[in-house]
């Protein structure tokens, strides 16, 4: 079994790596060989049996994936991205990584023929937008208000039409806002999200710029991870008419996450979180969608966190 | 007011030139000037003072459009297509031509700044597909289950994107199947609606492939250019969050269209119809749905049809 991963020097390609290592098969075949491939070097962790080829490249330069696809993989993941700020900021930037190279990747599973290959996108909750109903679910349409999550949409179609066609196995899992992310806050909107578990629970003070009211639609990086693995497993006549669809997240106000805060780390971790509204932040955050039946991804066997809690003790287990 | 249609050649194309022409305004303003772009030569019909030039091309060579965005045309029509049967027999062709080429478009706006010029382009019922509800509306999701629906969906997000970035003012309408074409028989999938009614209308013998059971959602042509032209005019503040809508179509059976066949020209005319099942046909048809709620279309004032004896008068009139 050959995986490869685009982006795997990322967040999620990184976890990923590890949790494909420590299983040590997919698809109830023993991995053989992961070719990680990202712009930035990625780390080549320690892998026994397991051949690690760490590939550093720009995914969308003409032919750069050409030897990964002479090795061809049976399992492909397609984590690279340039995320939400980034793809506003720079439009063609966006296109050509979120869209383009996904187009190229197809092209070149098409061109080798490996139909069977099963191709693993993931796509946003930013591809949703507009005039959203109160509860989403696998038929709402796509209006996205941002290029990153146009982009998202617009491969998510294109990983759809190859696969109805026969050309690859695709698969498109939609993530919702991930939490708790390790590490330091960044300039990302949802930033805010992580740092008001995260930084009290290093006892350190963290800033709430959102009404407390706000609900979200969470999930935390060890089940998305444990979806990416699962993405490879869904058998593809299982997939039905479209093969993308949001991840069983749960729906949590900011409120409910600070309560559970209290409930994991005390009274003091809680006050450590001040309340600085920032109207900007609100305004973009409050545009997303909160509620979601996701009937097709429980039906397919993903699973989400069972609980506000088992994210934060997940964190803290990790961390220690 | 500088109007280029792309597709000017098709069926489209040359009744909404001929419309025009007969309008000699759009948006308040005369027209002085048509410029009409097909790979084949559009013709050139007689237009006193207004400047009809006519230019055979393929819009998917690179630099094509150059000459004509030197004019800077302030309304685009882009009607040019590779329609559901060719584009499903050929991917390559129609990812170029309905995607590639429409993102090219959009790309010479942005490049000369023609952030006013309006363009419209025709997406299709066929971007719809997959596990439909009875009725649908503007938040079903797309979820095409062929390569032309799926190159147009994938249009709508560029155009859409575009448009909220202020790149162009773009807006794309969603035709309901057109009934009745003149002509003869086209490799549309849908191609045997117009002809089940045109060859018994005169005289002839026409081959339906479908179950007559089998609901189609429908629009005569000449509200259909009617709507093309209402698609210049509806100010682009009015069109929300999303530029991609169904036009208002009217829901009709296959038997209840023939029933109206009888009414309008006898039992002599439908017993030309021989019923002989196209599998291939019927699968493809069968996956677009028949009907919808189109608030927003109406809305922005656009009409349809008010029954299909209109539709069949409409066609016999225009035939004389
Ligand atoms: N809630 C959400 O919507 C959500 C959350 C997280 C991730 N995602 C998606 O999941 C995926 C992984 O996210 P992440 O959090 O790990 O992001 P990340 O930014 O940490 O990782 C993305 C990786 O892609 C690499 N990359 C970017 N452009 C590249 C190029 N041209 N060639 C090669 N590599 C390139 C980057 O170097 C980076 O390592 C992305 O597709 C992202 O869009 C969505
Ligand atoms: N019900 C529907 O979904 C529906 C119905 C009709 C039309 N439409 C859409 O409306 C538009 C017009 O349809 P029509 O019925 O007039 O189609 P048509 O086939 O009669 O016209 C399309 C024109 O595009 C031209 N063309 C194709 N490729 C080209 C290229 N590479 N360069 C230049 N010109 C090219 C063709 O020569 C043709 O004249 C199309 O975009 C079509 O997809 C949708």
């Amino acid at each position: 079994m050959h995986i490869a991963i685009t982006g795997a020097a990322g967040f999620l390609g990184q976890r990923l790596v590890k949790q494909l290592l420590a299983r040590g098969e997919l698809r109830q075949h023993p991995i053989t060989r992961l070719t990680l491939i990202d712009q930035v070097e990625a780390p080549q962790p320690e892998a026994g049996n397991i051949a690690v080829t760490s590939m550093a490249m720009d995914i969308t330069q003409p032919g750069a994936l050409d030897s990964v696809f002479e090795q061809r993989p049976e399992v492909i993941y397609h984590l690279a991205a340039v995320v939400s700020s980034a793809a506003e900021a720079d439009f063609d930037l966006g296109l050509r990584v979120n869209f383009d190279a996904t187009r190229a990747l197809l092209e070149a599973c098409r061109k080798r023929e490996l139909s069977d290959t099963r191709l693993i996108m993931a796509s946003s909750v930013a591809a949703y937008g507009g005039d959203l109903p109160e509860v989403l679910d696998d038929m709402t349409a796509l209006h996205p208000q941002n290029s990153y999550g146009a982009q998202k949409a617009m491969s998510e179609l294109l990983v759809n039409d190859y696969s109805r066609r026969g050309l690859v196995d695709g698969l498109v899992l939609r993530l919702p806002t991930i939490v708790i992310r390790p590490g330091r806050p960044n300039a990302a909107a949802s930033s805010f999200a992580s740092s008001i578990l995260r930084e009290p629970l290093n006892g350190e003070e963290a800033i709430c710029p959102v009404p407390v009211e706000l609900p979200m639609f969470v999930m935390s990086p060890g089940k998305v991870v444990d979806a990416l693995v699962h993405g490879a497993e869904v058998p593809g006549e299982a997939l039905g008419a479209f093969r993308a669809f949001m991840l069983p997240g749960i729906t949590i106000t900011v409120a409910e996450m600070l309560e559970a805060l209290r409930d994991a780390a005390g009274e003091k971790a809680f006050s450590l979180v001040r309340h600085e509204p920032d109207p900007q932040i609100e305004s973009i955050v409050a545009s997303w969608p909160a509620r979601f039946n996701t009937a097709k991804a429980t039906r397919l066997g993903f699973v989400g966190d069972e609980n506000f809690k088992q994210i934060i003790d997940a964190f803290v287990t990790e961390r220690a």
